[in-house]
């Protein structure tokens, strides 16, 4: 061990799993454990388990800790550290996480939106490190976003911004779940994706793809998707390639408005690799304006499997 | 006069008109004159009768001058004071604009492109001076914007940021003359818009704009529809209230990405007046995310007909 490498340590707040470990700055991470989130037992539950899983985390730790950076949905105060309206996590109006971290641990905690950890994390660590503007977005259920503008979280009136997501591709599309229509993740969230997906495999059957699901679409994902694409499937192949000219016109409209060409993409949905990535480079570039045509890029997430922990402390590295 | 107040010389460049002005710091126009662009003559035609308007105004001036803020189309770079490839201006590839006029009068001289000259305009004069950040919008032959984060303007990579006209609002809808689809500027740019609603009035006649027009179509004009939505002919409110739908659905688009909720509206288009802004306000917050909703307030441009003469001079009491 480098006598001077910092570490620190990340929480991935999630709907679904708590995932805690302790990153070196340069990205390694040392150790990690995850827990399922009881968010169901409202927010009193699920910060006792976050107290339990860093005390368990650095049980036995002999790294100097610089401070705990938190990733969590919804709208975050990083000045106060508040956590407020995350989605999943029922009867949580404003909790500051910030403080009562740090009052446990006596450390220094930095609390941040995912998707704006996400891209902090890209900007220390992953495929953000040398451009000084990049705007990362995440294709999951959701369609997350985070801003960087020379080398800073670009967050916003009250650090809402980012929303890729709700950036509108159709103004008489689908309706999107945030009450707008044709929102780009009414065209390409997980969910959204696979129902439009279904309703188009029971007018028109696909032998390749109900032989991977077994003839039941109740079971199709993107992964499906995915595989069929690489059998050569041309149906699944057109899936793709319509997600990536729409996430490519998404991508201009940002593009146009911010002057900024670098795109990182990151998430599940993201697994359909070069595919998708090449269909959204297209698009992109044949939609933005002449003058950024030549400066367009789009990269796809380094972190990967652990963007939200590695996303987390990275607030830590960047913060102090 | 006051002895302390500061004046400053504006200079609108358009493909039309060439407008100078001598401006106050509280945003009085002292004196004024306009000549018709020679933009055929090419660059060095243009330069000359921009010295030639600047040595007219001041002559006899008694004031004390700050500076000469020079407004122009195409991509600027602010630092350099050059001007590159201004649409409508022949022959024109990059001038160092800047440094001819601070030589020719040894004063200085800051250039900004008109867009982002109105939002800085609207930010020291107009309806922007209470808002920390806001988005202004111009609707005119083309839509332009620019953008005031924390009271200062965001120019991006090379300083084109803010092309708010080119956000696709329907990625399968018209071309652009950009090369892109269903930009916003291709529905309520003036010539788009009447020729949508030309096309419209071929196939089903309306009486009460065929009187304005004296039965000739081709004397269409966003004032005809103005003032025919006045008599209150329903086709011509379902115009402006549908410019309004889509122009909120952009700017939606524009909040959700970057937290911000104050839009200001100029140009001649916005003349249509509260029927439009009604129906841009109403779009927009049934569209924005709901942490939005609360914030978003679209605001008419206070400087008018000398938007670009006060902008240009804006730049002299924003940057000096």
């Amino acid at each position: 061990m480098a006598k001077s490498e910092k570490y620190a340590v990340g929480v991935d707040l999630g709907g679904t799993n708590i995932k805690i470990g302790i990153v070196s700055q340069k990205g390694r991470v040392l150790e990690k454990l995850s827990l399922n989130s009881k968010a169901e037992g409202g927010p009193e539950k699920v910060v006792k388990q976050i107290k339990t899983g860093i005390k368990e985390i650095l049980s036995g730790n002999k790294k100097k800790i610089r401070g705990i950076g938190i990733g969590a949905p919804g709208v975050v105060s990083t000045k106060k550290g508040t956590v407020e309206n995350p989605p999943n996590f029922p009867g949580w109006t404003k909790v500051n996480l910030g403080n009562i971290i740090k009052k446990e641990f006596d450390i220094n905690c930095y609390v941040e939106n995912d998707a704006n950890a996400a891209a902090i994390g890209e900007m220390i660590f992953g495929s953000g490190k040398k451009y000084n503007s990049f705007v990362m977005i995440t294709l999951g259920t959701g369609v997350g976003g985070g801003i960087i503008l020379n080398r800073k979280l670009y967050r916003g009136e009250i650090g809402a911004a980012g929303e890729v997501g709700h950036i509108t591709i159709n103004y008489n599309g689908p309706r999107c779940n945030c009450g707008s229509y044709g929102c780009i993740e009414a065209y390409v969230g997980n969910n959204y994706l696979i129902s439009k997906v279904k309703s188009d495999l029971i007018v028109s059957p696909n032998q390749k793809i109900l032989k991977l699901v077994n003839n039941d679409l109740n079971l199709l994902t993107p992964l499906i998707i995915q595989k069929a694409a690489e059998d050569g499937d041309t149906f699944s192949k057109a899936v793709i390639s319509e997600m990536g000219e729409q996430i490519g016109a998404a991508l201009a409209s940002v593009s146009n408005l911010l002057d900024v060409g670098t795109f990182i993409i990151g998430g599940g949905v993201s697994g359909f690799g070069k595919p998708l990535f090449f269909a959204i480079n297209k698009s992109l570039v044949a939609r933005v304006i002449a003058s950024l045509r030549n400066r367009v890029k789009v990269l796809p997430s380094k972190l990967k499997n652990e963007a939200g922990i590695k996303g987390a402390s990275a607030l830590v590295f960047y913060k102090s």
